[in-house]
């Protein structure tokens, strides 16, 4: 992790605060019940959010720096650690919904102990180290506030109930305007953060020069409606269309479509966060994997851009509202060299066969994204608000 | 289904009122979280429970029967059959856990007013037929009161934090009596149910003669302190004395004590309805699984006895504080026939590749068991009050 | 293992002598490649039961016993060892199928040089206790044969080309007589083996009596037409007629008629040991697992004969050419008990969690079987030429 | 599949006549048995490498476009297809180590029968386009060729009697020169296959610019030496050296050194084509997963090249007797086009999760490689002769 801008520690406080509430704010339309279940691995159960980004706080600051601090509760950091291996042992990923205890209320109490304890501290001086490592913590949570929100409507929208969340989460803002190509010249490009005001991950520093072909991208993301047509035309049965691995995929988990459609009685459904609704063929379409957008890419006689072409171009296009798949594998850049200790365990170690995805969704935390955010997943994942942008 | 006996309909009304109401007294010290999980495939989530003893009376009786009837909600029978083929789709059982909807209040809901229609109805004259079925439906629920009890021992006493249940559930009575052998004839004896006053489920019907070689059996079960023994003697080391699939199971989970036992710093604790405590020597041994009894019946020289060796000496020795295995694979009686339909489907599709256990447990309720009470369960499982009584 | 009987040195020479070469004589139409293979976990490959039946004369007999007796090869315990934990690691059971060395050649000289050493060694004097093991080797061999030909028709009727064993082995004798029920009455039988001039296993031993009720039984197996009937009139789609497991098991491996059949172009054809042949409906189904017997007889309104009611009824019918599912557990007889030492893992070690076959079939040794022989495998496979016969 | 280069016929042939021949004499040394088994999912049978090269002839030139060609036997292409989608039905990967017919002589006429055929054919005129597809086949045994040689190592190499394979095939040739670190200076850089007299694969096509930073890359592979270092200085045992999933592939399978490695009473042998030896302390290490190359190099404080990186700097060190880890994920070039049909399906589709390796090995077939080859494997892969070198 190497040096990040400076901050007013007023400015430091009010994000911090603003952050821990907004977590919580996600989660007032749920019952308790729902805050216990892990219906698949990659979900984690909602209190395990809220109580796990406590524990950051608690773990690599207040334990190790606040003088006198107590533990809330000396097993938290078994329950709530997540995959720091550098910091004991952890509950397995697949156990997190066996826990019924902590319950809900006793990890708020954890919650307001830990954002009391640690404002508290925060008024005293504290050092540039610690202040990284705050706005690292704060990040830290602002990417679980995706995560909670993706998880959320996967408990919802896989109870055979399918309650709604909530009336006012809309994800699926129309794209009001008319496709075209933005034709990129070939040359020398510069990737990288390099704002020394603006706070970045350790993954996007180092800028450097890539060289690119000439390219085109355009402007709009994929629609559903687009999107239709290639189900249409038989995309999930031409395996010519599929890396090999992807059409195991879709052989293995009998898909489809993406996920949370459904078709009833020859009519398509999606499940949003206002329950069950006709699908808006002018949205953007949502919740495919990295195969699904590859094949579509080829269906369609394109490709996915790669991170950099993206980067590059990205002024050109809006973007925002889903997380777009790039052909890109998730790798270091050139100068990258993992921080010791816990915190370098952030990013480095799932530098292998993932893919990055660039821009940001509907459920990204405001202020959360930027144009060189790496986001990274497991190529057959769909539960984020994941879509696709052509190129060629 | 062969004919039960006559029962005054308000002895069956209080009967059914008593045990509705018995379950949610189990519940009372439970947190909401703990109604939700389900830990492993086994154990249900104490909520399913709740709804599942519901829905068959509402399955059963208040659907095809009562005048009228307004389904409580029209998806809660998907949601809380279990295994009733007959009767449409069901929730996968390792899918129970990943529920959250419906909650625990509007369960609660579903249970007051099943309970309130069938009160009415059960007011009005009844079939005989009907009555028999009711009866049914109150022992089903008598038998998942033993079942949520086992389930929530497993949800607390996997969790980390170990929390306790109760002061007053009493899991390891002692038995204050020197342990002696009872001597049982060469011979021809009656086995199977034959009181005409009283419940009991198809599986112990047929009452009919078996032949009896000569055989002692203990007046006392198996104790902690004898169990220790084994342990300490090398029994979960030496493959010798375990079935071939019994050492496997032991390998491949790395069996070395019974389920709830820890050692701490060389000394043994049991978790129990109380929390974490030393092992009570005294007391008999539970949770054990089969192949444990049968090998440590196999270190001693002994055997476990017959389900029928056990019936024909039962008068002799106190029973009904563990769920004792015996060495009877799980049959139907001579006479036995599968009743037709769903209510056919409570025991019959279950006897292949089970043991029989015999007795009862300081979980099972009230009035539930009797000496021709046939229990059983996969040779693997330990979550119920299991124990063992030797035999030579 | 109790005594057995008396048998003449010559006598016992000339069927160990026999016995050897009948199992290579199994292996005559054999291609060296068809020695190798192990295409599932239960079926061995065909050197791997030529060398192992030679490591038990070895390992049992000549090692202990012969004085300087030279081993083979000192690594063929490791590799032609089973399943006896007392004698040292084996190769894992589904790893004897990637075992390319060593090769068949060098296979059929361990056998060479095992037979020779230990003929020699007989015509010393033998104890009686030697004799014993003896007579277990050359019964262990006999029984290998039977696996060695059902193993042999599953590689090659599991491969795409189908090809035939040989002319000879014909699988499907005609029952040519009606079929009519055998009444046998209520009352005390007595049961287990009891001729002292005739080998048997240790868990025939321990004559003793059991009462059965008043049942019947068919002179006469379930017939292909019979089976076929059951096909057609559902019985595979219908689950009230099949275990809970049995019927996971139809679902999970999409069964539909039994092992060896195909369905090309609406008629049905098995694989025989000379290739594919139209069914013949007039012979006994063969290669179906018992929870397809017990649904059969489900939907006959009959049920499977108990390992008791077919020892006491089977002078009155024919037997021998498929292995009888019974409705019995594999359990000890009550005077059973386990050798001491290696000897000892031959039976007891399986008397958990499978069903007895009684009978014999066409792929027996020649006086291999008897009526008190008992043979058990799990309900789930197929790959013997296993049948059924109804009792009510 | 662009256009390739010119080559006489006469060469054409031979260099046809010479790889059918290499392929056969590599098989010299095995027994029969040798050639059936399929120890792992990623080896095959050496009858089936045999088969399916052949295969491949037959499918994409004889029965396409030799006018009256006889099928060799109707069902060989499928038991010898592997992948290819767009030619019907295959043989699973995992069974074909069941399949012992056809055995090897009959193999062995398949392919002197499509030698012929083919050589024949040659002589007639053929267009360029079928020179085009001749040559991938070509090349398609070749890679066989290494595959056979690494696939027999392992059917060898895993067998518990280590039979050694020949006394000529010398894997372990010393590096004898000094390390020293080549720099490379910042700047554009042409990558991709630019030699039109030449073969090469589609997935090296389409010359084009990188922009690389300057770096530094060794002459010299890493040795057994510097690993065994990286082994007892607890490389295996700390997880801030590993990527998540490297750490717990190390956890899952026990890894604690590369494959082949055995340690003896406290000294480190390596299985060869020779059998068991000492470990060559100069060699260069090999049998080493991507996770492996990586987590040494974290260690070393260096990285691995990208694939880039590797090819600019070639000219200046020493390469082919390990195939190169690099840290570039697999993916295609920027003009990169899959072919249409069956021949597009050779390398597209696995462009996604794998990694690429560069240089060559001891295995690989005579003139198969050059500085523009892309290999490429999963990253946990190690029965290729993998190895890596550093840069940084
Ligand atoms: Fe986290
Ligand atoms: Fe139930
Ligand atoms: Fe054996
Ligand atoms: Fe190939």
């Amino acid at each position: 992790m190497t040096l990040f801008f400076m901050i007013a520690t007023e400015t430091l406080v009010s994000l911090f605060l603003e952050t821990r509430q907004h977590t919580e704010n996600i989660c007032k339309p749920l019952e308790i019940e729902d805050y216990v279940v892990q219906p698949i691995v990659d979900v984690s159960p909602p209190k395990w959010h809220l109580g796990h980004t406590t524990w950051f706080f608690e773990e690599f600051i207040l334990k190790p720096h606040k003088p006198g601090y107590q533990l809330f509760h000396e097993d938290f950091a078994f329950v709530f650690n997540s995959y720091y291996e550098n910091v004991g042992k952890r509950v397995i990923r697949n156990d997190r919904g066996n826990l019924s205890r902590p319950g809900v209320a006793k990890v708020y109490d954890y919650r307001l102990y830990v954002t009391n304890e640690l404002k508290d501290f925060l008024f005293e001086e504290i050092s540039s180290e610690l202040e990284e490592i705050l706005l690292i913590g704060i990040h830290h949570e602002k990417q679980h506030q995706e995560l909670l929100t993706t998880d959320i409507k996967y408990i919802l929208g896989n109870n055979p109930l399918l309650p709604k969340y909530n009336d006012s989460f809309l994800e699926n803002p129309v794209q009001e305007f008319k496709q075209k190509w933005i034709l990129m010249v070939e040359g020398i490009y510069e990737i990288g953060h390099h704002n020394p005001e603006e706070f970045c991950y350790d993954n996007e520093l180092g800028r450097h020069k890539v060289y690119l072909q000439g390219y085109k991208i355009s402007n709009k993301l994929v629609t559903n409606a687009e999107y239709l047509e290639f189900i249409n035309a038989g995309g999930y049965k031409d395996f010519n269309l599929w890396h090999a691995e992807g059409w195991d995929w879709v052989k293995t988990n009998n898909i489809s479509a993406p996920m949370y459609w459904h078709n009833i009685d020859g009519q398509w459904y999606q499940y949003t966060m206002q329950g069950l609704q006709k699908i808006n063929l002018d949205a953007a379409v949502s919740h495919i994997s990295y195969y699904e957008a590859f094949a579509f890419a080829q269906w369609k006689d394109c490709r996915l851009p790669t991170e950099f072409e993206w980067e590059a171009a990205q002024k050109n296009f809006e973007w925002g509202s889903r997380w777009e798949w790039t052909e890109s594998a998730y790798l270091p850049y050139p100068d990258y060299t993992k921080a010791p200790g816990a915190i370098g365990e952030y990013n480095g170690k799932f530098m292998v066969n993932q893919k990055v995805l660039r821009g940001g969704s509907v459920a990204t935390s405001p202020k959360h994204t930027r144009p060189t955010y790496r986001n990274f997943f497991q190529t057959n994942l769909r539960w984020q608000f994941t879509g696709l942008r052509l190129a060629k």
